[in-house]
């Protein structure tokens, strides 16, 4: 997508040998700032600091850094003893991320097809390009499919009324390699000309919202609204929202949506409100093995310091601070994610099509998955 | 309640002569201030300004400038004329408060019973002082009722195990004159010997909960964590919520609740889960006329800089700072208040007792409103 008018991803070869370049995303809405990756080593901590962040952005940086591996390999030692090597060190900087390791390992089986260093070689730089086209082929098709439902809205609507669209967290182009899930539907409205218009829930402790998704937004020249995460119920009870999308960390195969807290509280007042309640995912991000979303999936819980703390921009200074919100001696509690049963969830929107979240129905759309 | 282990009121008469006492509220829970106001001029700005809030508070701080309107009134000048003219005043600084007018209304009422002006003033004193001590007398009354629910709860628990009680925003004795209304049960299980765990709802876009609740609470030892307001069902799904208790800024006499935005998300939630959600009030707050609260009640919409921007403790210079978190050139909203419908409410915790949220039981608790 754009940032000041120029087409960017989020994780890309650069001109110059033997660079990976990705957005430092740290750093906005703040600062936009490009940084270079010259080893595996500087691609493990822009993993493990989250300089990139994001399912299919982390998946892609991993391949990429393979390649990285391959060319450190390949300038003489054992080459597959420094590639697993280097793979090992991958894996372990964000070890719950599913699409970090489905990406190095990915690069691994590619590489085991010859012995020869040099084709290796080419085989991970080739590879690490089709992993990131893919994840970005993905998401714009999530985008074809997901403007159909806004097209449809759009026609039930008064001339000249916008669709009044809510998403919760970031599951946008910043997430992933390009377009996003949630974002990606979106932006191919906003392309094919219907007026669209987005409630951006800030998305506390981290504010991914109201840092991420409303940068992007703003990018794309997308009309937007940050709001407290509060207040999206209130809206829906008046008529404000046409629909609600959202991206996942993980989907089981009967359709239960784990994704940033919160989610949860607005199927509920989606479902209070008749509001069509849609979650898009490439299917990278389906667990296959899991029926039962609520009691099976662990729930990561942070550190206490990102709700007593927070970060922002000091006008005054010019530089982001830190400052505390809760009375010395205050607890805090950080839960990561939350659970929204499929029961909540209207609809799936894949690579594939828009599916019912129930296990026929995912089963239909993945019949290879059950075979 | 206490605070550094002594006892305060939000507002009491000095000892020296012609002087309110109130807590600065707006400096909480960074420092902890009290402010001596000397005329109606400084009560006036006290209100406007928010050194004082919470309907119980306004009013009896309302209440107190007339009585220093009645000492300035007897020092000279026409009595009538210059209390009729401070009572304008004070009534135009939160004109949305309906425990203000009612307080000065009171006063003036109170005071056209005689003709002369140290009679007057003796009133006006006296009347202040009953303000205040029905509010702090209804809201221990609301902690006496509400008890019973948590005795209850705890006599289901395991040995040892504390009752798990959420709120949300600040219904404490800040926003009273003592006890609170959310927050009086809470206060009287804790001084009973009912082991309870408090999860506080930071409360954006204001905090009140990460400010005024959790300090409120720290000060009386009782055990709590402050959330994200994202967390509440997540926690509920997970049976670590065993009872809600929020206050409200108006009740219908048919049991709708409109409180801080972000209620009726939780309601919602403790809903879907069988949790029971309690709403605890003094009938002051009970809207007599008004039948649907989400249709009837206006939602104020406030300043987008107060979603936009945040101001906190910045530890290292020792001062509040306010930062930025959303990216220049987005848009913020600010919607102060939502409505939850009565279906979704247990019961109303008031001063007589605990009924349902529904018209016919509203009625039987308060019979002579509705002769």
């Amino acid at each position: 997508m754009h940032v000041n008018g120029t087409h960017y991803r989020t994780v890309w070869l650069g001109t110059e040998p033997g660079t990976v370049r990705i957005i430092d995303q740290r750093k906005l809405p703040f600062a936009f700032e490009i940084e270079d990756l010259r080893s595996v080593d500087e691609v493990a901590t822009a993993i493990r600091d989250m300089h990139v962040r994001g399912a299919g952005c982390i998946g892609a940086t991993a391949g990429y850094g393979m390649y990285l591996a391959a060319l450190e390999a390949s300038a003489g030692g054992d080459f597959d003893e420094i590639v697993n090597r280097r793979a090992v060190q991958l894996i372990a900087t964000r070890p719950t991320a599913v699409n970090l390791r489905w990406a190095v390992d990915r690069q691994l089986a590619a590489m085991s097809g010859t012995s020869w260093a040099g084709e290796k070689l080419d085989i991970a730089e080739s590879t690490a390009r089709a992993i990131a086209d893919e994840d970005a082929e993905a998401c714009r098709a999530i985008g074809e499919h997901g403007l159909e439902i806004i097209r449809n809205l759009h026609a039930a609507k008064a001339e000249g009324e916008p669709v009044n669209i809510l998403t919760h967290c970031n599951a946008g182009w910043l997430a992933f390699v390009d377009h996003g899930s949630a974002t990606s539907p979106i932006y191919a409205a906003h392309a094919a000309g219907i007026p669209v218009h987005v409630w951006v829930d800030e998305t506390r402790p981290r504010n991914q919202g109201a840092r991420l998704t409303a940068w992007e937004l703003g990018q794309e020249g997308v009309p937007h609204t940050v709001i407290a995460d509060n207040v999206g119920g209130h809206l829906m009870q008046h008529g404000r929202v046409d629909l609600v999308i959202t991206g996942t960390d993980r989907t089981t195969w009967t359709g239960d949506v784990a994704n940033k807290i919160g989610t949860y509280l607005k199927a509920l007042a989606a479902r209070d409100n008749q509001v069509p309640f849609y979650v898009a995912l490439p299917s990278s991000t389906f667990d296959w093995e899991i029926e039962n979303g609520v009691r099976q999936i662990p729930i990561e819980e942070r550190g206490g310091e990102e709700v007593s703390h927070l970060s922002g921009f000091h006008d005054e200074s010019g530089e982001e601070r830190e400052v505390r919100l809760t009375p010395d001696g205050s607890v805090t509690a950080n839960f990561a994610f939350d659970v929204t049963p499929a029961r909540l969830v209207t609809g799936l929107i894949t690579e594939r099509g828009i599916c019912e979240a129930s296990g026929n129905s995912v089963r239909r759309m993945y019949p290879e998955r059950f075979e």
